[in-house]
């Protein structure tokens, strides 16, 4: 019998993601037909009460499912509730006392509460005997907010529990394409010989939302984009696309080569932070054609907030394999469109045979795209049909939604059934974490002392001017700035 | 004014394909507007004869070009025709007089006749001061049936004619996608990586007919595959898939560096000839389903006949790039479907940290379809939807069609309009034809010393399963071998 327990089970993040991924899995047959779900929260609660708020949390979120009234009843059954105040020993107790005494089963508890808290939570549950054996923890972000806190937050997880019980959530490394990027390395043949300096120009990985910080203003304007997107979700994928191949497909192969390239990452002086950084706040806008407040007026932050809520990057990798290659991040919020997207721009054949007059055409390229649809697109140039040669930018295509029909399973989903299963490759390793945030921080304390470095940006826009004079400056452009034809 | 003078003018080739060819090119505007045409053949026609004959044939044939009256009526008016006996000097006298007498002005000769007689014809355009200045010969298939023979008929024309006025056709130079190829290969960097030994397992080059030998068995029998298909079309498209990059996009350029893959192509041993080719005559059989006679019961074939319909060759190019890649060549009448195909298969990852149990699976390929459909795919590995990491074949695709909605120039259209502006690239030099006829000779003599060799297959299949063996015993398989799933 698995038991799951569920910290902040009262929680935004659970009513809106967990809740209904563990439902989805329940209902596609994926877990342990002795499964438990333990909702935990400070909220006293029965479990009925608790029942009716998964019902309503399955109903408003996880329609996809599609799960029959007798599935919801089937699930209910198995779901109860336990008050839990990190400050009370005793309701510690309470919890043991429903979760299987067999050590041997796994439990897996999820901690999708505060980080000012969880430490006082899994201490608890190691005094109660609770995380011995086949028991694991998930902790969501934030991890620490620079490489300092994040050591101590280790450091106190690591108090109680061993780091192969520590499963590290970042929900980007739960997306199909994401792991699908592993596949398109490592079983594919034809892309190891381009994958180095000699024929990669530079490599791009923008995360653009159409969202503005919502409900989060309070949250986001102390934590910035910096820290809320670029020191997990982009340096993950930085790490994915510049592994070298792993010893084997174990968890620890895999996150031995990412941490490798976390490391490699050249740290940026003050002065490379100047040149190598745009940070960015959106300013009153349109975002696909309707109004949108600035930042400074969202609710929860202050009209003086110098949070970035745009940041463009030129970073570098100190390796044989990328020495030179630039690799341009970008995230922001309030941004043209909603797409992350990996573009591995190919170098210029090294000299044209096909003379002038074929205008200035793009280079080679591969196009991952993560979001808002799946797809690889590998643009080349070929002939334009007709006399002569003229030579057109066409893509080979490869849409995955039309690729296979099987169940997509959302990046949640997988990533619970992955820690219940005891899966480790797509969660964070202590050293990941480090080793990012110790690349981090020096451009956070660069950019606490240069308070003229944030740029407006206005609201439906691609950010600042200074994201394209980032790459303009070397030749190169964001994907979008072409006018294709 | 251009001449576009066609000897042959009420033959089949004519009637099939160079009116209708010249008509599109007219109808699309790609003419000189004071371009006249005169039909060349034995009978004794009016010019009205054969205009109505013309219109016959563009009636029938080139509907595609959708003309209107108007246009048809114009185009007659530019045509014109001169009885040609190539014994009878006078008759030249007579042609002379309705050419440009202006030697700066383009003539344009096409000789769709017979080779016994082309000699004497250029011999005579010749003598009558017809092929000064910038006058052009286009010559057809079949240029000799050896090395011997070509060479003469080479020496022949070269008494009249320099080089540089020889416009050598070979109808599959003038498709779409072999001009493609060039684009392919050297507007793009992400192939050239992996363009040789190192990263490529093996280049087959198929070209699979339904049709028999419809009405042509008399002059199919002598000829025979090998000759027919072999020497030029399969042998172009090797040097076009093999050659180096040329220096520049000048017809003799490209032409210098196909010579050389011609001129590295292994020579074979009476031996070599033994275990590297297959050669097959169809037997009855059925094609779509429908039942077909076999080819000693076609008309004009001897029941005795031992001319080969089918061909499979593993040949080897001995040079840096390709050593000890073969290429599997391959072609037949009577197959189970109409395919132009080029396929490079790439060589196995090196090593799969992926571990057992994914099945055995096909290494990366780039498909390169000529026919039916013109398109490009890259085969490659995907993970599937869901847990954990299954891998299966997906395909990156382009298709032309969907690609650009530009009109597509026929084969013969695209090669009568470089003839006309001079365009040499996509016609055969005579050192190219020699260099495919020698590597052709010692294969058709060890074939005329083993009369055992020729293999029966039966009609609608894929040829003799000695074609199969002929990859299988390197561990190769043709591409329709394969149970994809």
């Amino acid at each position: 019998m698995t038991t799951f327990v569920l910290f902040g089970g009262t929680g935004d993040l659970a009513k809106r993601k967990i809740i209904p991924a563990l439902y989805s899995a329940f209902v596609n047959g994926r877990l342990d037909p002795e499964f438990s779900f333990i909702g935990a929260a400070r909220e006293a609660l029965s479990d009925d009460d608790f029942r009716t708020r998964v019902a309503a949390s399955i109903e408003t979120y996880a329609a996809k499912a599609n799960g029959t009234p007798e599935q919801l009843a089937a699930f209910l059954a198995l779901t109860g509730y336990s008050k839990i105040d990190a400050k009370v020993p005793g309701d510690f107790d309470a919890l043991k006392a429903r979760v299987n005494a067999d050590t041997t089963k796994a439990k897996l508890f999820y901690l999708a509460i505060g980080p000012d808290i969880f430490i006082p939570v899994v201490e608890q549950l190691s005094k109660h005997g609770l995380v011995e054996g086949n028991a694991r923890v998930v902790v969501e972000k934030p991890l620490g907010r620079d490489a300092k806190s994040a050591k101590e937050i280790n450091s106190a997880l690591r108090t109680y529990l061993n780091e192969n019980q520590i499963y590290r959530i970042d929900h980007y490394l739960g997306k199909e394409m994401v792991q699908n990027l592993f596949a398109l390395r490592f079983a594919n043949s034809f892309l190891e010989p381009l994958w180095n300096r000699k024929w990669i120009q530079d490599v791009q990985i923008s995360i653009s939302e159409q969202v503005g910080v919502e409900t989060r203003g309070d949250f986001y304007d102390k934590t910035g984009a910096l820290r809320d997107m670029v020191q997990n979700h982009l340096l993950q994928l930085v790490s994915i696309v510049a592994m070298e191949p792993p010893v084997n497909a174990n968890p620890d192969a895999i996150r031995d080569e990412k941490v490798k390239v976390l490391r490699a990452l050249r740290k940026f002086t003050a002065d490379d932070v100047a040149k190598k950084t745009v940070r960015g706040q959106y300013r009153a806008g349109a975002v696909d054609g309707k109004p949108v407040i600035g930042y400074q007026h969202e609710p929860g932050v202050p009209t003086s907030s110098r949070a970035e809520t745009f940041v463009a990057i030129r970073a570098e990798i100190d390796n044989w394999r990328w020495a030179g290659v630039p690799f341009y991040l970008r995230t922001g919020k309030r941004m043209a469109s909603r797409c992350a997207e990996i573009t591995i721009n190919f170098k210029p054949i090294p000299y044209s045979i096909f003379g002038k007059g074929q205008g200035p055409l793009r280079s080679n390229r591969l196009v991952i795209t993560l979001q808002p649809e799946e797809s690889v697109q590998l643009f080349m140039k070929a002939k334009e049909p007709g006399e002569g040669i003229r030579l057109s930018d066409v893509a080979l295509n490869l849409d995955f939604a039309e690729a296979s029909n099987l169940r997509r399973v959302e990046s949640y989903e997988r990533l619970l059934l992955d820690a219940l299963h005891g899966d480790l490759t797509l969660f964070v390793r202590d050293d990941e974490l480090g080793a990012a945030w110790e690349w981090i921080d020096p451009i956070m304390s660069a950019w606490d002392n240069d308070a003229e470095g944030l740029k407006s940006y206005i609201a439906g826009s691609w950010g600042p001017a200074a994201a394209s004079y980032l790459l303009a400056q070397h030749g190169a452009a964001w994907g979008e700035e072409y006018v294709e034809g």
